[in-house]
């Protein structure tokens, strides 16, 4: 939603920003203080309510984050319902399945209630599964329409536009005049997320009841600039030439769209074509960031279930999961650079300075290959290069290859040759290697993610470490056999 | 700004969305039978308009990025004014510059006027500097305010909110009713960004004229809400209750404040304290994929200084300055490895199956790194680690390092001691250096980008790459010298 539903519409909040420490360190002496009297109950909560003042929701969000769990719960309980609902949308979805599950239920119904159904559905997504039936029931008991609603935003697929939409938007109707419009306007429902943009809809034909085709946008800005006895019909965007998305797009989809266009908002077509919600832009800040955080992890090879977790709240056994599958499959890989050592062991037996060189020669081939994937990585998200461009990535990226490799070679010689004072020949098979693994590595780095994406998995599990570990195997076999045929070995 | 000017405040376009491949082939063909036909100057236009047909700027830009630049010019010049302007926002600064410094000076003045002055300042600032001047210049001569305006804007610092304002934005006077706020803003200016916040203001006491002071911000949906007779004093949210940033704020900060608290639009106050202008969400967005994609990648060591030129329209030479500068600090840096590989020759000649290892123990580590650094890195640009924690991430990755490198530590055992046939003595020596490897890689990758951010560097130049190069000579160190205390050698 646009903002918190206790400043309505305001994208300029309406309480107090607050250095979150000081918010944090409030709660820390007013929880010590009323342990130390002994309060509990109302009393506890009202303390607690005197130190959180007039924070905003999301500052209280964050200090709840600092504070052990049950000193968050008792945060929580102490919040005017509001205040309450406004801090579950924003707290992490750890801490917000904790609260779910302790506090009591009747008062998260009524929470639910508050938040806009696309909130309430996200809300009601992070509980624990069993816990999710509970709280729709008594979400029905309060309010059966929000809960037949919600239940319709849990049935899209996560990571959709289903899940991201809301149905609370200004509606008009096409043969209003301006100046009827306006009188619209100004008794639209005040829950809607937007007045930006607002959606000409007619009952859709031959559906169930509550089903509307929209056939027209027009923003405020368009009326403002219209003539009063204009019919709405004749300034809005007409039907087909509306850019809109459908309920199972991809939200990464969703947020490329909006960030393309500089779109406010965007309507969703259900699967009939109607239309079923519009997706805002602020959602799409919460997608970009999250989405974002899981392609950095994802490139670092660290696999995480719930990006939107923070780093300290994550526990050390989380961390460890997220890290041990990617870690334990290259260091089996890894395996195969020690069975090609070993296979070589007798040139290095003959050349011992070979093995000196090898953690320089494939670390340079590493570090290649690591900017070629996360650029061209990022250039897949961005939609800059698609499947069909692979033949100009690899071309591209042979010669930036050969001129890096060109250049470190001739530094590697110089070095090599004057400073570590080897033989010119020796020089020669390292130069000649830095040349040939650093193309190498800007290829494969450069070319698997494209051939990931076509294979349907995301670019981005061509991880650096990962393509790091492939090029060492190869790039040590390319070393000792250009060592074979230098030396004559 | 939130849309394109010809279809003005509509977060949802008035063209129809081109496949832009389409619109690329269409163009393409047109050119050529354009060349064959031996056609110019308007004629040329002519077909190449008709090709464009009700195109979205958006897809006009990809369309004309996809194309040689001559021929970019000649569509641009096909475009008539408004799309030109509109099209002009949304090409990369590469082609932005090309355009600018191509098309006819008159016309590029034209173009300016018809922007907001926040997009107008963004397109002279990728003109070449001598061309920004006459540029300016002209624009002065059609419309000395919009000049003024765009000269002030360019006057504060790159990827600050001072940058991203603009002055656009629905002014309301603190002693109107409900309905006269209504009525007034009927009468706004339609060149607003937004109407879904509305700025109380009042002239700054001993300023010059112009200058304001903001009291008060409240949303259309406020309005909406409040009872007829109330005045927007009662209904606003007060001066200093109002969360906003300065003109020298970082963009980054103003994406972060926007984003945590879900807003539309943030004020911005200039160095007196007077309302400046605001910054909208679409700007943040905007701002939010550019930051991304400097930090993936710095993270794989790649300096791009223009980071919005898409990837296939970088120029080979420009691909390699990028990537040099990292590549060859680090190359060097890795002779540090063959130095210390020189060192242990000896201790290699007499156990010759210890070089076999050398890529797998140094790549786990660097694996280990770069899984720490890129989660840490992240989790600082998210504000959830700050230099305080530093404590806190060492215990954490501690600990992580060790279950980590001990659960590896017996795999590695295992194969080396079962399936590699090694002496135990020998396998022992591997698994222990694993465990030590992964430990100090990993507390080294998490610790480095909160020293860096400290010493004020952007965290992400701990790339991953750097650290692996980092931890490949010290895990080297290690293991040698594990090896000579077991083997007793």
């Amino acid at each position: 939603m646009a903002d918190g539903i206790g400043t309505p519409g305001t994208g300029t909040a309406a309480a107090t920003v607050e250095r979150e420490d000081d918010l944090t360190g409030r709660l820390r002496v007013a929880l010590k203080q009323s342990e130390d009297a002994g309060l509990e109950g109302a009393e506890l909560s009202a303390a607690l309510a005197a130190a959180i003042d007039d924070a905003h929701p999301a500052d209280v969000a964050d200090a709840m984050a600092d504070l052990p769990r049950d000193d968050a719960l008792r945060v929580f309980a102490a919040l005017d319902l509001v205040r309450a609902a406004e801090t579950l949308d924003e707290v992490d979805p750890d801490l917000s399945r904790y609260l779910l599950d302790h506090e009591v239920p009747g008062r998260i119904a009524a929470l639910l209630d508050l938040l806009p159904p696309d909130d309430a559905a996200e809300v009601v997504s992070e509980a624990s599964p069993e816990r999710q039936e509970e709280l729709l029931e008594d979400l029905e008991r309060r309010a059966p329409e929000d809960a037949a609603e919600v239940r319709e935003l849990l049935s899209y697929r996560e990571d959709t536009a289903g899940r991201l939409m809301t149905d609370k938007f200004a509606r008009l109707d096409a043969d209003l005049t301006v100046d009827e419009a306006f009188a619209a306007i100004r008794s639209v429902d005040p829950d809607v997320e937007t007045l930006n943009d607002l959606y000409v809809v007619e009952p859709a034909v031959g559906h169930k009841p509550g089903e509307e085709r929209l056939v027209g946008v027009l923003s405020l800005r368009d009326l403002v600039r219209a003539r009063p006895e204009q019919r709405v019909r004749d300034i809005m965007v007409h039907g087909d030439e509306i850019i809109s998305v459908s309920v199972d797009t991809d939200q990464e989809e969703v947020a490329r769209v909006i960030s393309k266009y500089d779109f406010l908002a965007l309507p969703v077509l259900d699967r009939d074509g109607n239309l079923a919600g519009i997706v805002t832009v602020d959602d799409v800040v919460d997608v970009l960031v999250e989405e974002q955080t899981e392609d950095v992890l994802k490139l670092g090879a660290v696999q995480q279930r719930h990006s939107e977790i923070p780093y300290l709240s994550t526990s050390v056994l989380a961390t460890v999961r997220q890290r041990f599958g990617w870690l334990l499959l290259l260091f089996v890989a890894s395996f195969l650079t020690a069975q090609v050592g070993e296979h070589y062991e007798g040139l290095v037996g003959r050349v011992a300075a070979l093995a000196s060189f090898v953690p320089m020669l494939i670390g340079t081939g590493g570090n290649a290959g690591a900017q070629a994937v996360m650029t061209v990585t990022r250039a897949l998200a961005l939609g800059e290069v698609r499947f069909g461009d692979w033949v100009r990535v690899l071309w591209r990226e042979l010669r930036t290859g050969l001129v890096l490799g060109g250049t470190l070679s001739a530094v590697g010689f110089v070095f090599v040759f004057l400073v570590m004072r080897q033989p010119a020949p020796f020089a020669a098979v390292i130069a000649c290697s830095i040349t040939g693994i650093v193309i190498w590595a800007t290829i494969v780095g450069s070319i698997l993610p494209i051939v990931a994406k076509r294979l349907g998995f995301d670019p981005a599990v061509m991880s650096a470490p990962f393509i790091t570990t492939l090029v060492d195997a190869t790039g040590l076999i390319l070393y000792f056999n250009v060592a074979r045929l230098i030396l004559r070995l």
